[in-house]
């Protein structure tokens, strides 16, 4: 094992908000700490430009007389990619030739310092954020935290080195074709795309205009969903920005995970990835995955056009507005700008066209399954090898992730183990659009199986979360539609997925409806003879709930239930009238106790 | 008033259909009186292929057998726009180079045949549906149903006139730029744009793929929106298909309509189109309408990008790929089409980010209003004056209507009455994407206080119709949710609309519940001693219904109600528990009564 890094403080964001709370340590102590720490690492060339006190005095003040629980990031450390704007502070984009003075911050970092972080300051890229390893910089080649001879990856380069090493709790990056999960991948930490137009892009200077989105780098998914949920707020005036939509479907107990055949994942640098890849599997095998093998080529074809094809005029047009000539961008990025020149316009609609007939055969085979797991990238490379083959050798790096935003997927990053040079491997799950909490929920479970240390550092991940995909709903079931009742359907259809098993408070009589089948029981709250019942607790995209509760006859409703623990939850209910002619069953505690009694009845007689 | 023409027969649905079910009229004979009536048409060019008797053949023999209510449009005549295509027919785009026998028809033919329509022909077009005014044939100008001198409009020209003069039920056109509206406005008929994806384009000719959409000429909206929803189906192997979606917003019996100012509509032909317009404005108000001054300006800048930027591209690409050289192409066509060809990817790109800024203005502007009225083309021309002037007063034709597609909108052209030379003239009512049925509805009322005449004929307009919006629900509320009260933004703020008052079935009692405020009531059921109570019905996105339930507090709920017309709603009820406590107001026939009871009784204390 490499030499690993030990923080003078551990990260996470509950870890450093309990030390806060508790007195131990104030933001202002944290930062003196950090910036002793990260001297250490001035070979990694993770900094474009570290603040000075003085730059960041203001932040420190902002938060003075504010209690540690009054903001979700009172004092919370991040990084921030050096093509996404802080007020006053020069954006580069990794050129020297390129100096704006932002006089506003990006939308997204205000939404961060509105909560109380702190920027430390701002983040080594390749150029322009085009490239996948972090060595096309003006700044220096950024170090991988693990070794930096080696590529830290890119472009997002200092944002995930800074992460690993435990220099901030999260970082900001981009992700326009791998961006923010190469880097995630070679670091050993999670790297979050969220999907495309989630968060909003304004003040974040543009690669590739259509398909650029900001990108969380964080200890864990359930910190990255946590980042992704404080900074996913509607800006009006972005136009790049989408409607905020309910996840298609939710990730359960049980799943269907695709998995690319080993020909098509051709993982010939390291044969050993293909076993960590294997043991991801079996990993997610054991978290209640069953494992489909599935076709890569449209999603390596969608990928292929992105450097081939007319996107590439749109990081001419981004690079373009920043410098007078192509001379003072950095050679290997004019080499891959220079792909653009004679394409025309029908070109460009020709690819759209392409790409819209891959997406919709991609899509069908992303349909079939929950999620598909793919490595993020095929395998680390050293500084001085990619020095060698800059593009060839960045290409590859790409195989796996540039396909994403193409095909307007969701997908999270997350550590995978370690090569037999014990530099660090990853593997990407991704979805359908608006998926990223459903993607970090099982990310979230996938990393705590893999390994228990954060980054290149001796820090432990953090007890395990549980992610609740937002603009999702609970419903309390207990008939016909439990789990393998006639009913149940009408959850599943819908993208339901069951949470939990559990019992009303001791505060309900359930009683056999007359009539059926379907067989219904009614659930009837009285608070003096009560008892408790068992239901089902399941969890539904919101956009379906509607259509599931018009479907429900008389006598029965929704309304809310009291549970076992106390809370209250959406839930079947009955109306006084259905009662009538229903014999009371509050003594079998629930309906599959009912309903094998009546079975077992049955064959009998 | 030009002189009408009478055709043999009504071919509005459902009085076609009572024709068939009384046995007065067969298919077969219905055919034949068409055949004889249509040929009085021949100098409007409306046919490029009008079906033999021996290749209509087996759409009549595919009824045999079946009893007219057995299929919901059995026996209805239609026309297909000549680049839409009918298996085994020629498809030619109005190009006598370009000879295609489909091996199929297209998506949307399939469905209508499978419903029992007959189709009697292809219709005439703009050439490569690149135009607006009919005139780009090579077979021949299409000429207007009231005057074949002036123009029919287009690009889908034969489609609209066929539908005018009484020869079919209705028709299908295309609408890239403003195919399906112009031609319907200048042929005194509905057309209507559909969202861009809702109906399959399979087995359509590209005009401009990336914003092609399949239109529908009809005689009322009302009937435009039954073959919506018959021919709205998912075609799993269209890329350009989108997923269905709620509408965001109805339309109640009070609404904002955006309306440009005057000096943005410069209607400088015919000064009298403004009184037409003002006229419809007045109509609107009448009809529960606030006129609201919007500015039409980011519209119009979008407009302008459709024939001035790269989108001509596309045309490029769907003309090369039908005529080896554009010697065979149509004069005017082929210099519209010039303005691609030294166009470069980055050209394409940057007009699409314009797009999205545009886009992003244009939908701020949108969201203020409910819907937005404009002309649907400023005027009318003769066949004479656009030969001699074809480009300049074609782009005329497309001002309010090219922006549609490409700011993804949805639209209806509706009648809106005569000119002094006594030709007709339209508007269009336009919505956000998915709103089509919510236009429609809107439409048809319009449309019915404009004309009680179909077309170019005496035929009357059909009784009008009230249309549901698909993926919608209706809620029966009772209390705190009425409108005026307290909750009934919960209702209004999800876009709900209200549909009518009225009363449950004699089979309920009434509470007040404890506590408060806010002031709630208890519906419940009781078949002995019930009694009728005040309810309003709701109409909601289905979508957004989910989350209203989940924030109903317990004792209510929502299940079903029987409503004094003896169907059942879902709506609000109460568990037995709630009653604990609550005082029986069934005396007071609902909450409206109640409520105003007790503020007179706690005003008189």
């Amino acid at each position: 094992m490499r030499k690993r890094v030990t923080p003078p403080v551990r990260l996470d964001i509950d870890h450093l908000q309990s030390l806060y709370r508790s007195g131990k340590l104030t933001p202002r102590q944290l930062l003196e700490q950090l910036d002793s720490y990260q001297c250490a690492f001035d070979d990694h060339n993770i900094w474009i430009h570290y603040l000075s006190p003085a730059e960041r005095e203001p932040f420190l003040q902002a938060l003075e007389g504010k209690s540690p629980d009054s903001l979700p990031l009172y004092g919370v450390p991040f990084a921030i990619k050096d093509n996404i704007h802080l007020k006053g502070i020069p954006t580069t984009v990794a050129n020297r030739h390129v100096r704006i003075i932002p006089e506003a911050s990006a939308f997204v970092v205000d939404l961060l310092l509105a909560a109380g972080a702190i920027p430390l300051g701002k983040t080594n890229l390749d150029q322009f954020a085009t490239g996948l390893n972090g060595t096309r910089s003006d700044f220096g080649p950024c170090g991988n935290a693990f070794d930096p001879a080696w590529i830290s990856g890119g472009s997002s380069a200092g944002s995930a080195v800074a992460v690993s090493l435990g220099l901030v709790s999260f970082a900001l990056g981009t992700d326009t074709a791998g961006s923010g999960r190469v880097p995630a991948a070679l670091n050993h930490i999670v790297g979050l795309k969220p999907t495309l137009g989630r968060l909003s892009v304004e003040g974040v200077v543009p690669a590739c205009q259509s398909l650029d989105c900001v990108s969380i780098f964080a200890r864990t998914a359930a910190q990255a969903d946590r980042i992704l949920n404080l900074t996913d707020r509607r800006n009006p005036s972005d136009p790049w920005q989408k409607c905020r939509q309910a996840p298609k479907r939710l990730i359960g107990q049980t799943f269907r995970f695709g998995v690319p055949a080993a020909e098509q994942l051709r993982l010939v640098e390291y044969p050993e990835a293909q076993a960590l890849f294997n043991a991801t599997v079996e990993h997610l095998k054991a978290l209640g995955g069953e494992a489909v093998t599935i076709d890569l080529a449209p999603f390596h074809e969608a990928a292929a056009l992105l450097y081939d094809g007319p996107w590439v005029n749109e990081r001419q047009l981004a690079v373009d507005a920043l410098v007078e000539s192509r001379d003072k961008v950095h050679p290997v990025v004019r080499e891959v700008l220079a792909v653009g020149d004679n394409l025309s316009a029908s070109d460009a609609f020709k690819a759209q066209y392409q790409l819209a007939a891959l997406k919709q055969a991609a899509d069908t085979i992303l349909a079939s399954v929950d999620t598909i797991l793919t490595p993020t990238c095929p395998a680390p490379y050293t500084i001085a090898g990619i020095t060698y083959d800059p593009v060839a050798l960045n290409a590859r790096l790409g195989v796996f992730t540039n396909f994403m935003n193409l095909l307007d997927y969701s997908a999270v990053s997350v550590p995978a183990g370690f090569l037999e040079n014990q530099m660090p491997w990853g593997v990407t799950l991704f979805g359908p659009a608006w998926s990223d909490s459903v993607m970090n929920a099982l990310a979230e479970k996938l990393h705590h199986r893999v390994t228990n240390q954060m980054g290149a550092s001796t820090d432990p991940l953090p007890t395990i979360s549980t992610l609740t995909p937002p603009l999702t709903l609970e419903i309390a079931v207990c008939g016909a539609h439990l789990d393998g009742y006639p009913l149940n359907h009408q959850l599943t259809e819908r993208g339901a997925v069951l949470v939990k098993s559990t019992q009303t408070a001791r505060r309900y009589r359930f009683h056999a409806l007359a009539g059926g089948p379907p067989y219904r029981p009614g659930l009837v709250r009285s608070e003096v003879t009560g008892t408790a019942i068992e239901v089902e607790v399941w969890r539904i995209p919101e956009d379906r709930f509607g259509t599931f509760v018009a479907g429900i006859p008389h006598p029965l409703g929704i309304g809310q239930l009291e549970l076992e623990d106390g809370t209250w939850c959406t839930g079947f209910i009955c109306e006084p009238c259905g009662i009538d002619g229903a014999t009371d069953i509050s003594n079998t505690g629930g309906w599959r106790r009912y309903m094998a009694d009546k079975a077992a009845t049955e064959t009998a007689s």
